[in-house]
């Protein structure tokens, strides 16, 4: 596969985006040769917005679904910028793109790096990966309000499950961690609140569990993870979730390693049906846009995963070490951006 | 007030619940005088399902409702004994109190108390107060599924909230931020993603707020609070939220102070319609169950939020301060569960 061109679709989005992604597709094209790197731009976000009054139209979104694979940098309007309504963005691109191309699997791994900063004071050896259900759940957009804006207004949302959708990201768990050494999944849930969905999770862990008799799995409920992801998150191999589950522990995940400028993820299309998308957990960050303080390295390390999942496992190693080196040698002065990607880039 | 006898219904409930609950009843007599306390003991969880197959029925509810507050302890079975259904004694006991009892507001401060261990590096001066929902969202009960048990089970669950419930949650923080140093309120939602729950918690916040020039709010995603909680969490000084954000916040914000062992809360119904409920938030621990290894310190602690809300606010300092200088004074040596007790209530 590697002496294919790798066609990608760019889309760098607002705030720290463009400045994460250019470091991101400059360590690719380091790795795998600039001429085996096409990248192409895709500008979306809050300017696009202003602009235009569009977020992402139906051939913008076929268009990008032409590419192999895309590199996604944040969207997100300042949160004191009242011209864009609050979310829309996010809902209309980065969910929308989520959505369309059916990414089942939000893969999101957790490792402590050498170097890094953990808020814990004795993190142990933290090296898990987050298996977040990416097209279901509460995020689904079912939800609506009755009598809107007065004292007797009622507002739902539906958490939608159903075992198409969890049975594909519990069988993905189960074959990723088949490859790893503790070969064990957690399901996080709240079964005893949650009782039809936490059933049906329940239910197809513990069939697709009967097909891996080399993988162990056990439940928590989501409350009594968020002790465990503190006092002794090196217990977690893979941790498997719905998408609001998912969403939350992520970003404590994100935290205890280090913090979110580490933070990697790719939203897996399984099925080879349109492209997948790989993006740092952070967001746009646009009290420090346009000033190089931004960490690359989660733009760079989905980047890695983005090899990995592409084919190109070889070089995704290279950039793991790459990364790695970097994160080890790290002191306290600080680099820009752009400093930041050159030494990564220099070492793959 | 103190003149009168306090007349509680005690539940103990399963695993250490008994244990712990025991000792905040001495601390509770040792501190309104012995004759000044009257617990009648309501005998429901595990051992009385599996006797009779009753959970909680209306006639022992009505009995309950006699009281003028509830001491709770725990209720779950082991999660190895399979002759009892997971969740069943926790939905049929505990959550049929808080929703029958109309408990608007789940109280839970979250305090760094001297000695206590915090996993966190740097823990800071935390002390804050969770106020989480407690009768709607995820939590009503509004869920099913269809083609249950196939491979085309859709099983959903909906987060139900009024403009009704969401007020008077939001109305008791805001009063009670004003009684504090900081008087400030932090909105935890999603509304970037629940877009209609989080359009109306937005909605009745800013109305509310505005209520209370004194007091200043702020808002912050859920996912994004996992980041604070960790690496700052003393920047919080009241936060709001629904019932299952409220559920996992509130758990994250027991482990960074220290764990489970002190965490506090009330389950309060703030219209006098009915008794409010006063529970340790650790769960029954039937591992360590009649060993005398659990500490009673956050069942204690309950009984101290019982005392300042039922009209006892010199009592409810004493506690107060009895805890705080056996928690400074603790060492490494342990102590049963009766010894911590005893030592808390000499000193009141
Ligand atoms: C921006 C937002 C919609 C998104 C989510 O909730 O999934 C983000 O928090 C994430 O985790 O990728
Ligand atoms: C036992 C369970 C139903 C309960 C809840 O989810 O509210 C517990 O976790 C809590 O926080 O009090």
């Amino acid at each position: 596969m590697s002496n294919n061109v790798l066609d990608l679709a760019l889309i760098p989005g607002d705030g720290i985006g463009p400045e994460v992604t250019a470091e991101a597709l400059k360590v690719l094209k380091a790795t795998l040769g600039e001429d085996n790197v096409k990248a192409t731009e895709y500008g979306l976000g809050a300017e696009h917005w202003l602009a235009t009054g569009e977020t992402l139209t139906d051939q913008t979104l076929e268009a990008i679904r032409g590419h192999q694979a895309i590199l996604f940098g944040a969207v997100g309007a300042a949160p004191n910028d009242t011209r864009i309504p609050s979310g829309l963005l996010e809902r209309e691109i980065l969910l929308k793109l989520r959505f369309a191309f059916d990414h089942a699997v939000n893969f999101r791994p957790s490792v402590l790096y050498p170097g890094a900063q953990s808020p814990l004071a004795n993190p142990g050896d933290i090296d898990f990966v987050v298996f977040r259900e990416g097209t279901e759940g509460l995020y689904v957009g079912n939800g609506g309000s009755m009598r809107t804006g007065t004292p007797h207004e009622v507002a739902n949302e539906t958490s939608v499950n159903t075992a198409y959708g969890v049975e594909r990201v519990v069988r993905a768990a189960f074959e990723y961690a088949q490859q790893r050494d503790r070969k064990h999944v957690t399901l996080l849930h709240k079964h005893n609140v949650l009782v039809h969905a936490g059933h049906l999770w329940n239910r197809i862990v513990n069939e697709v569990g009967e097909e891996f008799p080399d993988v162990t799995h056990d439940y928590l409920h989501v409350d009594a993870a968020m002790i465990f992801l503190t006092t002794d998150p090196s217990r977690f191999d893979v941790i498997l979730t719905d998408n609001m589950f998912g969403d939350i522990v992520t970003d404590l995940a994100a935290a205890v390693t280090g913090g979110i400028g580490l933070a990697a993820s790719g939203n897996l299309n399984i099925n080879g049906t349109a492209p997948s998308m790989y993006e740092p957990v952070h967001g746009s960050a646009p009290d420090i846009a346009g000033t190089q303080q931004a960490d690359p390295t989660a733009a760079i390390l989905s980047a890695a995963i983005l090899l990995e999942q592409e084919g190109y496992a070889d070089a995704a190693q290279r950039v793991h070490k790459a990364v790695w080196e970097d994160l080890a040698a790290r002191d306290t002065s600080a680099r820009t951006t752009q400093q930041v990607g050159d030494a990564i880039a220099a070492q793959v």
